[in-house]
């Protein structure tokens, strides 16, 4: 059964977009094993410097890299990553789970997005528009996505 | 004060989705004059041929040319369209507003889309993304978008 983990920075706190998150969350435990975890975003101060920025994303991606599960295949989500459509998005998916890659696990970072480290180890760098959404919308929208994809390998009537 | 109109195919159902659409109204409504006009889907039977769509779609379209307030600068979301970050969206905002067009439409079609005759009379066709969204999630991303447009054209904080 294909397993996937999604590492998220920072804890939801919209109701809705948690709501709207543990409806797809719901969903997926049909079709795969799913995991979530939420790591705490790093505290800075109001009007961060770079250097305050990086050394809070070098913070994150300590305790990042400690969720990674050994053998993944790595997506990090970032906005200058490739674009896929939903059915080549689906087409990934499935070409780990042919691969024997059967664990994907997923990274959203922060709101100041992820440090260097965790892009150079990623498999592949996912961004899903040109525009920039709050990370917890982004949140449900790939959740969404995963589903999607899923529904494309199986052939359902979700995506038409 | 600039006038934002956003005509959608299809009643929001699921509770996340409204209360998330209506906090970026809310917020809108302190910067601009915001409208929801939401028009009823045409009921398709189960597996609908090309012809049923069309049709379907054609009668959308009549109600949504009914609506689109006149002068308005009116943008068409659909996949095949233009992508833009943030940034350059809120540009065209801006760009709107400069030249006089204070009245912007945004038409977000059913879950078939839009019929030709609202995109061949659009004047900017928008593509938040590579991937289909559910027209539900895709309307409280656009509506975040707006949100975040005008937020950078006021120089405020929330787009960093």
């Amino acid at each position: 059964m294909l397993n996937i983990c999604l590492i998220c920075v920072g804890r939801m706190r919209e109701k809705h977009y948690i709501s709207a998150f543990s409806e797809y969350e719901k969903r997926l435990k049909t079709y795969c094993k799913f995991e979530l975890i939420e790591l705490p975003e790093v505290r800075l101060p109001q009007a961060p410097s770079q250097a305050e920025i990086d050394a809070g994303l070098a913070k994150e991606a300590e305790e990042i890299e400690k969720r990674i599960p050994s053998g993944s295949y790595l997506i990090a989500m970032c906005i200058e990553g490739s674009q896929l459509s939903s059915s080549d998005f689906a087409g990934l998916i499935q070409k780990c789970a042919n691969e024997g890659k059967s664990r994907i696990c997923f990274v959203v970072g922060s709101s100041f997005g992820l440090d260097k480290c965790i892009k150079n180890r990623a498999d592949f760098h996912l961004s899903m528009s040109l525009m920039t959404f709050p990370h917890h919308l982004a949140r449900v929208m790939l959740a969404e996505q995963i589903y999607r994809g899923i529904m494309i390998n199986e052939g359902s009537k979700y995506h038409k």
